[in-house]
């Protein structure tokens, strides 16, 4: 049923071309070539689809998974997190999965006390130089075995069905402003303070969350992680002269350190229409665009060189599904100039996204 | 002392002429004309500073004046909101003020009911045909007459300081967003539901709020406001082609309707760096950007047409005096280029700024 679903997806593809021939020499691929092709350039025969946060309380099936555990139990129970992973698949059409976990998930074992209230929140804000110095840079495989646990045991559902498997991380920009601020903002005050008042400190701190970050993506792909995502959720709080000093060399280190060759690099920003032209500088593979971010300026002026990632506001699945689709075609016709596009939000799936709008927007890429 | 220290800021800018030789033909002006004419893109001796938010939390003058009433007394108290109105004069030596108010101001006698806790909040959110055909559009001399009384006594109380008052009002999709979500939010998906599936419900809505904000707007000119802000907080919240569809008109509108000849009319749009080209073609004065806008790249794409205020990220007024001056330095040489330049930040002074930075903001830009 689930190996029929996938490949009805697949038919609708079958014998279109597009303009410039690329569908006419790629064939019907699997969801795996599709997606790794896309993130590196290749031909395909249609963009991949799947959703930022697909694995979510939109869904009734992730709920009831989730029923009676916390979060942090429902990340470290390795049963739970490949149910949840894997849902998307069936219920709403996906064609990747990504690993069910937090950005915070490697953070405890640097020696950090956390809890999700639902966002994370820190016991004790890390603000001096002494708190800074104490952090440890654990190997994760010891400290957060149970996440390669269930790649390996995605990799395993998945490796026959041919559907790609992502890993992901938080950037450490967006980790160190949780840390300093204590748990999410609207302006990230404590930790503006920080960069204009003590930028010695901040710098110490984005350099051993780099470190954590590079280790922890590396251990994925050496699970079997087949592309990795950063998510850099609070990067669009800096101006351009700012996100250019502090977060993209974190970023440009991150792409020159992992193990690229076998895993391509995706790299979000959420809110980062005023740094696209960084965004493309930064070494990765894709760029994943916030719905803000003009997608077919992007595709004029980067396509050549990265691929694109995105970028439907995720409130727009709310529309009647034929209105879905239609801009789902408008999303993939704009951004048709990039050397690879996979479909997907903006951002990520809301709990009160309409499962039947997750439906549409799927249903309609896989029949481009 | 008053007049002294508005005397000593002119005197600062006295005998200095700028490579544009705006200057020299300028001579020293009264603050008045010094951002009249910025609006408008005359010359000028340097730019005029003033800070969004500058009658706020941060001032401990301001909390005095505020003890123990609650924000909408404050809002209705003609001799409070005129003290905290004037307080940045001379507490930071801002050389504009702005009448003291808040958005939701004119809202209450549509027949909306609603709190401040401390946003806005909706008694009941607006999210049918019936409550929006129900909404009325008062003659705002009538239901807030207090507004004018304010703007009244600001004037006969500046006009011989020659410190210019700056009316302002909330633009219509900022309100609607307010009004049909019920409160502040995140990712205003109620709104956005509405938006995407009873799309003719918020036109209306919007409409509505587009002739109870002209008529505001020109109520504040004839009681003397001598330019008007208009604050469009959420509208960043859309994509560039839903800006266009469901912003620019009314900004638009509003621009065609208002006495501009009797006041210039500025346009703020937060958190807007991916809308700067649909905000110069509001037909606006002046545009207003966030901090996330490069300033350098809208003077020389829009500087010739419209005047720019802003732009510096409120949270670098944490920054050490010296910093903070050398930011302002170069704000002011990015936005050169532009017809004029108002110096401002890019979002209100926050709560937690401290007063020493905001000083260091005005006398920077009056040592310009």
């Amino acid at each position: 049923m689930q190996r029929a679903r996938v490949r009805t997806g697949e038919g609708l593809a079958d014998g279109l071309a597009d303009a410039k021939g690329k569908q006419a020499r790629a064939g019907v691929l699997s969801p795996e070539d599709r997606l790794l092709r896309s993130c590196r350039g290749e031909s395909v025969d249609r963009p991949p689809v799947w959703l930022m946060r697909q694995a979510g309380r939109y869904l009734p099936e992730y709920r009831a998974v989730r029923a009676g555990v916390s979060f942090l139990e429902m990340c470290r129970d390795v049963e739970r997190a490949v149910t949840v992973s894997l849902q998307p698949i069936d219920l709403v059409g996906s064609e990747a999965v990504i690993l069910f976990q937090d950005i915070f998930t490697p953070v405890p074992a640097m020696g950090v006390d956390l809890d999700f209230a639902p966002g994370p929140v820190m016991a004790e804000p890390i603000r001096s130089a002494a708190q800074i110095r104490a952090l440890r840079v654990p190997d994760p495989r010891e400290s957060v075995p149970f996440v390669f646990e269930i790649i390996r045991a995605l990799r395993s559902e998945l490796s026959s069905r041919r559907i790609p498997l992502l890993g992901f991380a938080g950037a450490p920009f967006t980790l160190a402003a949780y840390m300093v601020e204590g748990r999410g903002s609207k302006d990230f005050g404590v930790l503006k303070r920080m960069l204009h008042r003590e930028p010695a400190l901040l710098r110490e701190l984005l350099g051993i969350l780099t470190e954590l970050t590079v280790g922890y993506l590396n251990a994925q792909i050496e699970a079997g992680a087949q592309a990795v995502q950063l998510f850099d959720t609070w990067a669009g709080l800096l101006s351009q002269g700012e996100y250019r000093e502090w977060i993209q060399p974190t970023h440009q280190e991150i792409a020159r350190r992992i193990d690229r060759a076998s895993a391509p690099f995706i790299l979000y920003v959420h809110n980062g229409a005023h740094v696209v032209d960084q965004m493309a500088e930064a070494g990765a593979d894709v760029i994943s665009l916030d719905w803000r971010v003009d997608i077919a300026d992007a595709a004029r002026r980067f396509g050549e060189r990265v691929s694109l990632q995105g970028n439907l506001d995720p409130c727009a699945l709310a529309a009647p599904p034929l209105r879905v689709a239609a801009m789902v075609k408008e999303m993939a016709a704009a951004a048709a100039p990039a050397r690879g596009h996979i479909a997907n939000l903006g951002h990520g799936c809301l709990p009160e996204t309409p499962v039947e709008g997750v439906r549409a927007f799927t249903q309609a890429v896989r029949s481009l």
